[in-house]
C-alpha cells in the first residue's frame, strides 16, 4: 500500500447516470480511464460528482466497480464526508480498505453554526472508529455550500493530533487569502489545493500542491500543463488560457455544463442527465455554450 | 389505514445516545410514550432530533422498534427528506409501509441557488417512486439550515400535481409574513405548522394546524393548551407563557439544552449526550439553565 500525498491535478469527477437516473458505471470508469490518461487523478464523489445525490451504498458499490475494472486505488480521492457521521465511517472505512490513497471529507454540513470542538470531534470520531494507519484524509472547505467553514485554528488541531493523517485540504472558497493563510503557515507536508484551475498558479507559486477542480473534467491536458510549467516562463500565458476555457464554463450552471460539454464532444447525450434537484441544460443553452467554445477554439483533448 | 391530515402540537423528538454514541432506542420509546401522554405527536427524525447525524439504516430500524415497541404509526410524522435522491426514496417508502400518518419532508440540502423546477423534480420523483397513495408529505421549511427555501410558487405547483399528497408544511423560517402569505392562500386542507410555539396563536388566529417546535420536548401540556384554548380570553396569557420557557431555552444551543433538561428532570445523564458536531452543554451551562428554569418555576409535566 503506497500512501504517499496527492500533488497535482485532480477532476471531481462527474457522474454519468441513465434516463432512470441510475449511474452508468462504464461510462464512469471509461471517463476515469480518459482523465487519467491525461494525467488527472480522481476525486470521485466530489461536489461535481453531485456526490450529494448519491447513496452511501451506490458510492461503495462503484468504488468496488471502479477498482475491478481496473482503476488502479492509488489514483482515487473519494468524497467521504457526510452528514452523519456512522456515513462518513462506513464509506471512509471502505475507501480505506480497498486501498485509496486519500479520502477527501466535508465536514457534517447540516447543522450550523457548529463549534471547532464539534468539527474537531467529528472528525476524531472518523479517525479513530476507522482506526486504519493507510487512512489519508484531505480537508474539504467549501463555505458556500456546506456552511461550515474550517478555520486555521480546527486545521492546526487536527495537524497536531493526527499529523500523518491529515494530509492537506481543498480550499473551494474562492477565498485567496484563506488559501494564502494555510499556505504561509507551512505546516509539515500539508498539501493545498485550489479549487478551481483559476489560483493554480498562485497557489503553485505560494508552495501549493496543485488543484482540484470541476473544469479538469474537460480541461485536463491544459490544467496539467500549467502544473507541470508553473516556474516556466509560459506559466502566465497558460494561466490566462485556463481563465479563459473557466470563463465558458463559469457563464452557465458549472456541472449541467460540464455533462453537456461532455454529452456533445463524445456524441453521448446520455451524459446530459443530472440527479434532481440539479437541472440539465435545455437547449438553448446547450447551443450556447457550444457557440462560446467553438468561438474560443476549445475542444476536449484526446486520450493520449 | 388512516391518513387524515395532523393538527396540533407536535414534538420533533430528540434523540437519546449511549456513550458510544449508539441510539438507545427504549429511552425513544419511553419519550415518545411520555410526548403522547401530554398530547403531543411525534416528528421524529427532526432537526432537534440530529436526525441529519443518524443514517438511513438507523432511521429505518428505529421507526421498526418504535412501531414494534406499541407507538401507534398514527402519531407518527418521520422526517424522511436527505441530500441524496435514493436516501428519501427508501426512508419515505418505508415510513409509508409501516403505516406513518405522515412523514416532514427537507428538500434536497447540499446543492444551493436550485431551482424550483430541480425541487418541484426533486419531490416528484419521491413521490412517483415511493408511489403509494397513502404517502402524505408535510414540506419543511428551514432556509437558515438547509440553504434551501421552498416558494410559494413551488408549493403551489406541488399542491396542483399531488393534492391528495401535498398535505402541508412546516414553516421553521421564523418570518411570519411566509406563514401569514400560504395561510392567506388558503390552499385546500393544506396544514400549515409553525415551527417555534413563540408563532402558535398568530398561526392559529390565521387559520394554521398547530406547530412542530424542539421545545415541545419539555413543555408539551403546556403548549397543547394554548392549541386547545387558542380562541379563549385566556390565550395571550398562555401565549406568554409560553414565549417565557422558550426564551429560557433559546438562551442556549437548543438541542443541547432540550437534552440537558430532560436529564436533570429525568435523572438521566445519558441525555446529555449529542452526536458530532454538535456539543453537550458544559457544566456551566448546564447550571445555568437549570437556574433559569428554577427562577421562572418551570418544570417539565408528568406522563398523565
Amino acid at each position: 500500500m503506497n500512501n504517499d500525498r496527492f500533488s497535482g491535478v485532480l477532476a471531481p469527477v462527474i457522474t454519468p447516470f441513465d434516463a432512470q437516473l441510475k449511474v452508468q458505471r462504464s461510462r464512469l470508469a471509461d471517463h476515469c480511464r480518459w482523465l487519467l490518461a491525461n494525467n488527472v487523478n480522481l476525486a470521485v464523489f466530489g461536489t461535481n460528482s453531485e456526490a450529494n445525490s448519491l447513496s452511501v451504498d451506490e458510492k461503495k458499490l462503484l468504488l468496488d466497480y471502479l477498482v475491478d475494472d481496473g482503476i488502479a486505488p492509488h489514483h482515487l480521492m473519494p468524497g467521504t464526508g457526510c452528514c452523519a457521521l456512522p456515513d462518513s465511517i462506513n464509506l471512509t472505512r471502505h475507501a480505506v480498505t480497498i486501498g485509496c490513497r486519500g479520502v477527501l471529507m466535508l465536514p457534517p454540513f447540516y447543522y450550523k453554526g457548529v463549534s471547532d470542538d464539534g468539527l474537531f470531534a467529528s472528525y476524531a470520531q472518523i479517525i479513530e472508529s476507522v482506526g486504519d494507519a493507510r487512512l489519508r484524509i484531505y480537508l474539504y472547505h467549501i463555505p458556500q455550500l456546506s456552511g461550515v467553514p474550517l478555520s486555521l485554528e480546527l486545521i492546526e488541531r487536527l495537524l497536531k493530533h493526527y499529523p500523518a493523517i491529515i494530509a492537506g485540504i481543498k480550499d473551494s472558497s474562492g477565498d485567496w487569502n484563506n488559501a494564502n493563510a494555510m499556505l504561509d503557515r507551512q505546516w509539515d507536508d500539508f498539501r493545498v489545493f485550489c479549487g478551481s484551475e483559476s489560483l493554480l498558479l498562485a497557489t503553485m507559486q505560494q508552495g501549493g500542491a496543485g488543484c482540484i477542480s470541476a473544469t479538469a473534467n474537460v480541461n485536463p491536458a491544459a490544467i496539467h500543463q500549467l502544473y507541470q510549467n508553473w516556474s516556466t516562463p509560459e506559466a502566465s500565458r497558460l494561466q490566462d488560457n485556463l481563465n479563459t476555457v473557466r470563463e465558458i464554463f463559469q457563464a452557465f450552471p458549472m456541472i449541467p455544463a460540464l455533462k453537456a460539454a461532455v454529452a456533445k464532444f463524445r456524441q453521448e447525450p446520455h451524459w446530459l442527465t443530472v440527479r434532481p434537484p440539479l437541472v440539465s441544460l435545455d437547449e438553448a443553452a446547450q447551443q450556447s455554450l457550444a457557440e462560446h467554445m467553438e468561438t474560443s477554439g476549445f475542444s476536449m483533448p484526446e486520450g493520449q
